[in-house]
């Protein structure tokens, strides 16, 4: 079935990489979905596209994101020559504060609405970044680099592809995509731009793999108005409609629907109301006069009256829509006949969430639309009928799928094939591994060290792997923790132990029978002499983790604490 | 849109049941998928439908199992006449040992490879059950229970539905059905045998709601053989076929299709080959002579000459399917070339975990056959479309949607409205609500209390919510313990204090500051004249607790001890 080289590929350091060849190398976003990085290197100078976050998984509990790793570029931050932000959604420009830390001055090139919501979110961080303002049809150098955007369609507005080209031949980097051909704005993806690249020669195609295994075509998004205005007319108590807080063009097409029959509007969460005030601003989104009202406004009017756009439509547990779900909103009770529509996708991983909402949601009485039963989210990304189109637009002589996990990954190597690029041709590879191109052909040559760099409150990578198995041990079994005193010259404890767990059982008798099995330990320790507190405590973990095996079949977290006094 | 009642239902106990009436309470799997149990009374006397377990979510970690809430029986076990299941499934019989452990004569009765698959689960538990035989067509006395029994066609064999006769009325409960019109075994659901009890009168009927929500009709099971052939003709490497460990049929249809091109079969996994076992010698699985390898034999074979029907279909970490998609599978390592085929649903929540799965073997090369990409899985629940068929069939004066979250159960009442039968006769009750069926009438009259029974290695119940929370705390943040030796006449530090952190970070220097810091709060307290160790270690606790929200914006748990000497 497949011709396209398995596996991960080389584990060697990469080679020096010869003159006048281009080196490529993703810190994250390849075999994974989230926290998209590449960078380009030419000349000794670099060029990043993109610097994103991941949203961590079950098994990285506790930590509030994921950056790409930026160890490899750590001591070449004067090389940079500038960042390039395709779109301002978080898992292309979440990770940027963190890269401002290190370069404060680093210019920063994206279209208006990326830079504004970048520039949002630097306040955040009390930074202000060198931002630049490019358009599509621009061509502009950047140090060594010769860039040249062009205007794709996606989820959010005014994103950008980009093509760079430096003697070694000419990269064209798709950012997230699709080919809406009605889009709302009527800024269509330039297919036109890509076949006119693609006359001139494109050595190195990155392509959006994140619907490669998607057969078809994207539904536009303009279809999804037809439907929100149908349930919007049908219903005469509250509507609330959660969908992404970036997604201008479903907003807009809610407000039309609200317009429309009479109701005004309240959005609902910061980020909802953050964005779409710049949106307005901008003149991205088109909010007719008086249309707006505020959520104690929005209250006071009648329910056939009002209609909420909200976040929360991933589940996120401390959502305005969670809150409701739960009955715990302060504004917003959800009562029977209420109708709830979740204008959006589900990310994996957020099944469970997102259905424990519909959940609460329908057990207060509400009606839900979703996905499921309504034509209510269209993807943002091309399926494998829209990523024909670009193969055959651009005719690369090497591709390197982006933005995905290995099986997207490789679904959309297989599409390039299909339109006639060389299997051999075809790159595959994840964060690390390193890809350049020499003399018009691309090939992996070696590897460099990429982990996850998790961010957990205040601080960026103290957590690491260690830690999060301990918390996972934690998170399944909870610890026995024994204290106890011992004197440091003969090893007698002066104290009965004190015995404690957390996270282990609701009887209060659970534990009862350790104390004495630890004083038997300490006297035996006592016996044979021993006065290390470190040996004495290693004694009391084992002689407690073998009880609570047996007695419980569990495997606790067994913490001794031995104080020498 | 909705005629029903929404909510949770009434909130007080219920009342005596008047004479003559028939009672039923769910101690499980409604508002929820998974551990049904339903417990019918009438005349003082109890019979119980099914006694499943539920698995876990992520807000409950570590837990093994979730079981029905017994303790509205537990009172009461010598009013119990009997215990009917329907089918095999864990969810419908794994909770049968603990609630033996209370009952050991309790009357059971299912059919033959229902009773096959219980025996062999209760003798892992050591427990003999009271084991009774029954089949379709059958009616039998069960203390006052009338029942008589129905087969039905579902995702394993032999299962059935049951009539139950009282003065009060006739019930039917549907177990898990659908109604496909091709059964593999040729045994159909018995929509005559539902239309004659229907010219009979159904008073209460109680139907399987998981898939009322989606639209048309169930695929037959049959259509899966013709694309496995395809998978298996189409390769010359190895294939592996993941399934659920009691899918007879489906392995049937693997086992078919490897036979037809020359490979052996040789099933992976405990649960795999035990059922497999048992279904083979009951006569419902057809194993031709030869068929059959060990995992060692298989290993000798040329890779085109094998087959691997293995378990991990759901991505649970500790199965063969995981580890070989991680390469730590002993005997089986996935090379480029190899075709995995997940014939298998992805149950909601095991989203991440499947996907993780395919990722790891399309990393490793193989190809991955899956729901997404063929039409490797059909459901074993009826489709609005099927359910309409049954409420046409049975014309029942009363509904209770069973088996399902509260989105199911509504999408099912409806189907009943849309039949003809009355909105007020369908009674959406969750866990614990209390339904009489009154002089032909059902209506929800109060609620027992019903909670998550959890069970965590060998015991059960002492994990609880108090625990779980710990979990949680410590699985997000870890914990920060501070133990400190004091002089119990002083209040005086005996011993510096010792500060350990664990899930906290990965920087050996990250608590640091903390010991001067307790020192300080230490000298304070002394200086106060506190000697009490409880007051002095909820003042180490404030001064930790505060230090590492300001430090790191965090919350771990933190656990001072502060002993005595």
């Amino acid at each position: 079935m497949s011709s396209l080289p398995p596996g991960p590929g080389p584990t060697n350091a990469p080679p020096a990489l010869p003159e006048g060849a281009l080196r490529v190398v993703a810190l994250g976003g390849i075999g994974e979905v989230g926290r998209n990085m590449t960078v380009f290197e030419y000349g000794g100078r670099l060029l990043i596209v993109d610097c994103g976050v991941l949203f961590p998984e079950d098994d990285q509990p506790g930590v509030d994101l994921i950056l790409p790793d930026f160890r490899a570029i750590e001591d070449r931050l004067d090389d940079i020559d500038g960042l390039v932000l395709t779109h301002g959604h978080e898992d292309h420009i979440g990770a940027v504060p963190f890269l401002l830390r290190l370069r404060p001055d680093l210019p920063i090139y994206g279209s208006k609405f990326t830079n504004a919501l970048l520039a949002a979110k630097a306040k955040e961080h009390r930074q202000r970044p060198n931002l630049i303002q490019v358009r599509e049809g621009e061509r502009r150098d950047v140090g060594v680099f010769n860039l040249e955007f062009f205007a794709v369609n996606h989820s959010i507005p005014d994103a950008l592809a980009v093509a760079i080209r430096t003697p070694a031949g000419v990269v064209l980097h798709t950012g997230d995509i699709k080919l809406d051909q009605l889009p709302l704005d009527g800024r269509l993806t330039d297919l036109a731009g890509f076949s006119r690249l693609g006359d001139e020669g494109v050595d190195l195609f990155c392509v959006d793999s994140t619907n490669a295994e998607v057969p078809g075509f994207v539904m536009p998004e303009r279809d999804i108005g037809p439907v929100l205005d149908d349930v919007v007319r049908k219903v005469d108590q509250r509507v609330i409609v959660a969908c992404f807080a970036s997604h201008v063009h479903r907003v807009q097409q809610v407000l039309d629907a609200a317009e429309r029959h009479g109701r005004r509007i309240a959005f609902v969460g910061r980020s909802m109301v953050r964005n779409m005030g710049i949106a307005a601003e901008l003149g991205l989104l088109n909010v007719p006069d008086g249309l707006l009202v505020d959520l104690d406004q929005a209250s006071n009017l009648p329910e056939s009256k009002v209609l909420f756009v909200s976040t929360g439509s991933q589940g996120e547990p401390l959502s305005a829509l969670s809150r409701m779900a739960r009955g715990e909103h302060r504004q917003i009770s959800i009562r029977a006949g209420d109708t709830v529509v979740l204008a959006s996708s589900m990310i994996p991983g957020n099944e469970t969430a997102v259905f424990g909402v519909v959940n609460g949601l329908t057990r207060l009485g509400a009606n839900v639309v979703h996905q499921g039963n309504a034509k209510v989210h269209v993807s943002g990304h091309a399926s494998a009928g829209e990523l024909l189109y670009l193969y055959n637009a651009v005719r690369p002589s090497n591709v390197m799928p982006v933005h995905g996990e290995w099986k997207h990954l490789r679904a959309n190597g297989e599409l390039a094939i299909r339109t006639g690029v060389a299997p051999e041709n075809v790159v595959i590879a994840e964060d690390g591994v390193v890809v350049d191109l020499v003399d018009g052909k691309a090939s992996r040559t070696g590897r460099v060290e990429v982990g996850h760099v998790y961010v957990d409150g205040l601080s960026v990578g103290d957590v690491g792997e260690s830690t999060l198995s301990d918390r996972l041990v934690l998170g399944e079994g909870g610890f026995i923790s024994i204290s106890v005193a011992v004197d440091s010259s003969t090893g007698r404890a002066v104290s009965s132990p004190t015995v404690s767990g957390r996270g282990f059982s609701d009887d209060p008798k659970a534990l009862a029978a350790v104390v004495p099995l630890v004083e038997m330990e300490l006297a035996r320790t006592e016996a044979e002499g021993i006065t290390d507190t470190h040996r004495i405590a290693q004694a009391v973990r084992r002689v407690v983790g073998r009880w609570v095996a047996d007695t419980y079949r569990r495997r606790p977290m067994i913490v001794p604490t031995v104080i020498p006094v």
